[in-house]
Order: structure tokens, then C-alpha cells, then sequence
């Protein structure tokens, strides 16, 4: 069976655990605490060097990890990864975007908030990174205003890996209310079967 | 004919320049100045919304931003895309690696120096990305230690992706010599054939 360690509050570890739900995977959830040290540990280094979460073991003990490196893993041969390597390309694009421009500009301000890192000190630079973090949102809202979904006219991991942060990114300070097309992207990958909510926890937490 | 919009003193380019040489890929080299607003223009920001280099121009008028995007689509086919999906996605893992651990804390701090950004009010920023690049490298050093190449014990797109700014850290203020392995690894990269050095332009620019 596959393990997912993984960070409960991470939008990371929901992209991996929304795309399991989307395929009906079953797996074992290991939950590390990030604040506690659980992903610097010898033994956790073991498996990621890099001393991040997510990280997927396999059944033969490889482990893999990045989000979006699991993403376009556990999706070959579903219908979340498109055929054309056109199509790919763009898919991937989006996920590089979502690393490189959004994630750290929404995602960031969010954990500095949520765990009591927005210090003064840290004040201008949580500022710009919102500001970073609106500019990446309007790139995506003025791409959404023209489509149904990011890529090839349908759902696939570019919208779980888009969508992980951009729906709590007012959590870190960024208001959605300027991104109409984005609000209403949102709802449709909400209304996709087997859709599961950041804070579904799987049934068998370790 | 495929255009290549660069700025050419990019590491992020150059990686799409190094496989378009290695695969004798003909194109042409729109070169774009970063600091007088080239990428920034409506004619730019109407190929790439997110008014980044390089973006790559395909004969049918479809633009592909993102570096590593590029090299996915460009390698297909190729020696440089492994075909086993297990090796795909580690190829994968280690360029989300390099966009999200290595390039802002490698890259970042060369562009910095060199353009004159380095300010006295930046240097504490400065200081943190040059240890989170050292701690990048570190995580490269040590999976390099017992291997060739990144991934599947030969050269992929993941190696190219991470060689671009690798072999300039020192322009950063991150000198190479404590890392042996990797620099073992430079020259594995530079003797391959086909290979072309960062500062090699193109004989068609426009």
C-alpha cells in the first residue's frame, strides 16, 4: 500500500490527498507536525533529504517526493493527465507557475499567519509577497476568464495544484473577492465527484 | 520555425538554449532585456501573462513559458526524458526541486549581485537565501555522492535543469568547493556531446 507522509494543514499534502480521493486509491496517512521537528528527523531525512512533506513511499520502499512530482505520478493513465505532450507541456507549466510565483507568495503569508511568524521584522516582506501573491492570482484570473478549467478545457492536476492554496489564500491575507473567474473555477473543481475538503482526514491516521 | 524568447544572461534560458543545441534543434533567439522592461511590454505580456523569460514560440503561434515546462516538451522523444514513469516523475521531483529549493536561493542571489540589488537593506534577505542555497546544494552533494546523473544513472532533463545555476553559484556568493561530487558532476555534464557554455549565443539573433 502506498504511505503518504504528510503535514495535515499543508495545501501541499491536499493536492496528494484530493488526487487519491480522486482516484479511489486507498493508502496510509503518516501525519509528521512540522512545528515539532517531525520532518528534520534522521529518520524522515532518510526519505527526503530535502526535509519536506509531502513525500510518497511506494510499495518498494522508494520514496518520492514534491507535490507535483507525486501529482503527475499517481495520475498516468487517468483522465487528470492529458494525452497530448502539447497539452502536457501546459499542464506542467501551470505546475512550475504554481511553485515558483504562487505558492511561495500565498502559501507563505498563510503559514506566517497561521503560526505566529508575522512578526514585525517580517512585516515588509509578508507585504510583498502578498502583493507578489495577488499578481500570480490575477495571471490565473485573467487565464480563467476565457476557460472552464487551466488546461485542454478539462480538470486535471494543473487545477488540484492551482487549487490547494487559492482556496484559503485569504487566510493569509489575500481576499478573494477581486478574482470573479477564479471564485467561480473554484466551485467547479468543488463540484468534481469525489471532490474532499483540505481538512477531509483520511480514515486511517497512524 | 520555434522562437525562443530569452534574456541571455538566464539561467533559466540557457537551459532551454543547452537542449535545443544537444538535440540540433534550430530556433530563433528573440533576446529580451530584463532591466529595461522588455518582459514587462504588452506585446511580451500578451505571449507570457506572467512577463517571465524564456517562453518558447511554436510554429503554430502557441506560447510555453516556464523553463522546465519547456525542456519537458522539447525532450520528449528523447535520450533526455527516461520512459519508465517511476523515472519521469523523479526527473520531475528534482525540477520542482530546483524551481522551488535551489533556483530562488542560487539564482536569486547571482541576479542580485550582478544588477546591482544588493543593497545594505537587502543583505540580511541576501545572507538567508545564500544558506538556503547552500543547504540546496548540500541536498544535491549528497544524492550525487553515490550517482552519474540526477536520475536513472544517466543524463535527463533533470541534470540540465540544475546544472543552469549550479555552475555559476559562485556569481552568488556561493563558492562550489564544498561540494565534490557535485563538481565531479559539472564536468560529467560538460563532456557530453553537444554541449555549449552559458555565454554561447545563438548565430541568429535577432
Amino acid at each position: 500500500m502506498l504511505t503518504l507522509y504528510d503535514y495535515l494543514d499543508s495545501g501541499n499534502g491536499y493536492k496528494v490527498r484530493l488526487l487519491l480521493a480522486l482516484l479511489g486509491r486507498d493508502y496510509r496517512l503518516v501525519a509528521l507536525d512540522i512545528d515539532k521537528g517531525e520532518t528534520r528527523t534522521a529518520e524522515f531525512l532518510a526519505k527526503n533529504p530535502n526535509g519536506r512533506v509531502p513525500a510518497l513511499e511506494l510499495e518498494d520502499g522508494t520514496v518520492l517526493p514534491e507535490s507535483n512530482a507525486i501529482l503527475y505520478y499517481l495520475a498516468q493513465g487517468s483522465p487528470y493527465w492529458p494525452s497530448d505532450a502539447l497539452d502536457q507541456a501546459q499542464v506542467l507549466r501551470w505546475m512550475f507557475f504554481e511553485q515558483y510565483s504562487h505558492e511561495p507568495n500565498v502559501a507563505t503569508p498563510r503559514y506566517w499567519l497561521r503560526h505566529g511568524l508575522a512578526t514585525e521584522a517580517r512585516k515588509p516582506q509578508l507585504e510583498e509577497k502578498q502583493a507578489q501573491g495577488r499578481a500570480a492570482l490575477q495571471v490565473v484570473e485573467d487565464h480563467l476568464a476565457s476557460r472552464e478549467f487551466m488546461v485542454a478545457g478539462r480538470y486535471t492536476i494543473a487545477d488540484i495544484a492551482l487549487y490547494a492554496y487559492t482556496h484559503v489564500a485569504d487566510q493569509g491575507g489575500i481576499p478573494l473577492k477581486p478574482y470573479p473567474a477564479i471564485a467561480a473555477w473554484l466551485e467547479r473543481v468543488r463540484a468534481q465527484p469525489g471532490h474532499i475538503a483540505m481538512d477531509a482526514v483520511a480514515d486511517t491516521p497512524v
